[in-house]
């Protein structure tokens, strides 16, 4: 979708000319270190996306976009803290280079500063936005406690998985596109169908993106099989408990206690369990199901159908790859 | 000033009404904890009497008074991680009694929760306590880091201290009687005198607890000399390496480099180079400055002379104490 590029290229160059960049740099250069990583920009691209199909409001919603991408590389910091992750995007983690203090106050920085970005907007246009943010990021934060007391748990049931992904990576999507659609002048209700549409694609790529991890071809700055190696009780895991038999289940338990150096053993003999219990059917299935969950709130949107259209595209767009 | 137990009581009543108290609980648990280790709610108090003055709004400013004490809560929190204190009112802090991660993900969800308790305002009231708060909390990090990059700094001036207290400590005083006038009524331009007013205030109370804290009598639950123990750079330390001799000065650095673990003789000797050097005088003057800038704000202020004298009173009975 050659567009999506326009979008992006757009937030780059806003994003450029809104470094952080101030006194005290040590407060602020992690900032910036975090935000020109890179990464695909998808949350600001898709409230631009929605603020231009709305109501051709694009260049007005690049103040909320940078919103939610600063709020989105705040919980990247601190959450890289949490999981002593050394790595991010093939670079050193904030908490690595500088250190954790550095790491916990420029991440609080980041989400206040994330607020302060909507400020730009008329009263009646900042308080809506204040609300779809407020709600989306205390779940964000709820997600992530929820992912954190997984870990532990060896009774996590699905709906709980889907709940935890929904609250740490779903509604983010879906309050981008909210937040951009309201920009766009778009009524309540349907910006709230829009939220959903979001939310659930949102859900469908996590389910893509797990299977892409434990089934997919390796790919440059990522680890085959991360899911496994890090014991992570995702869609594929749990569903396999389900399905196979008691001796393969032990053996999947046991292995998911394990973390070995050499991990090449373990990624093969789980994904052979797994691809036994045909998890990916079921996945795919599952996928699909929150896919046209996601394209069902797209018919309440009070839109022409071309603007809907525009919406579909960009879901088949983003749920195409294949494992 | 018996009025102000009838804010406290308001506040009291509010806090409790409104437990986090909810899923997940590793999640909320520690901040019901922080919120109830209690302290003097200066904060809340402050913002209610303002909104009380200003427009007999006291019961209609709660929601913001929590949103000033959650977030003044969320900063010890993450300063306690920080400071790796272990003690926080006499009791475990948040990291010791659960643990770091916990520590760190709670006192992120006080603060977006700090931002939800001012949804509850009409949009135009909502925008101006959001910008003020938006630029008080940006503040109160800046003020944190400063803090943390004078540990290891040998030439801290006294400007650059009091930019220091006036960011970590007195913009949030400020801030809460500024958004508490802000919902009493009162126009923008005489809010922002009060916030002024509320800034000074704080930096000479900032003073006076500096003070007491060096030259006071020992009190229950407080260290006397922590800061002389802690190699605290307050204007005392600063104003005495100007006035001292050479060999003073320079004993005073080597004491600065220590931390015995028996630290009675070095505090001792501190207070003797201090005394010697007629600190408190300089002290003194200097809280005086600021609380006569304090008042002189007051006289801005378009109320009238019976409301003007409530801040008045409050600002006397706040800086009565002497050392």
């Amino acid at each position: 979708m050659q567009f999506l590029d326009t979008y992006k290229d757009l937030f780059l160059d806003y994003l450029s000319a809104n470094k952080f960049d101030k006194a005290p740099h040590n407060l602020y250069q992690p900032v910036d270190y975090i935000l020109e990583l890179g990464g695909k920009r998808i949350r600001p691209l898709l409230l631009l996306m929605a603020a231009d199909i709305a109501g051709d409001k694009a260049v007005d919603a690049l103040s909320a976009a940078m919103s939610v991408e600063v709020f989105h590389n705040f919980t990247l910091l601190h959450d890289d803290i949490m999981d002593e992750a050394p790595l991010r995007r093939g670079k050193a983690t904030v908490h690595e280079k500088y250190d954790t203090n550095t790491a916990i106050l420029s991440g609080d920085v980041m989400m206040i500063s994330a607020y302060r970005f909507l400020e730009n907007y008329e009263p009646k246009i900042a308080i809506k936005l204040l609300k779809i943010f407020n709600k989306m990021a205390i779940e964000v934060c709820e997600g992530q406690q929820m992912d954190m007391d997984f870990e532990t748990r060896e009774d996590v049931s699905i709906p709980e998985y889907f709940d935890m992904i929904t609250y740490k990576t779903s509604v983010l999507i879906g309050a981008a596109i909210q937040m951009g659609a309201t920009i766009g002048g778009l009524d309540d209700q349907s910006a709230n169908h829009l939220y959903h549409y979001g939310k659930n694609i949102g859900i469908a790529f996590q389910m893509q993106d797990d299977m892409l991890d434990t089934f997919g071809e390796p790919k440059v700055g990522k680890q085959p099989g991360g899911d496994i190696i890090q014991n992570k009780k995702t869609y594929l895991y749990l569903k396999t408990l389900q399905l196979v038999s008691d001796s393969e289940k032990e053996e999947l338990l046991v292995l998911y206690n394990t973390r070995p150096t050499d991990s090449s053993n373990k990624v093969a003999r789980v994904r052979e369990i797994m691809k036994s219990a045909h998890v990916e059917l079921h996945s795919e299935e599952v996928k699909n199901e929150y896919k046209n969950l996601a394209f069902s709130h797209l018919d309440a949107v009070e839109m022409t159908d071309m603007q809907i259209n525009q919406f579909r595209s960009f879901g088949e767009f983003l749920l195409r790859r294949k494992v």
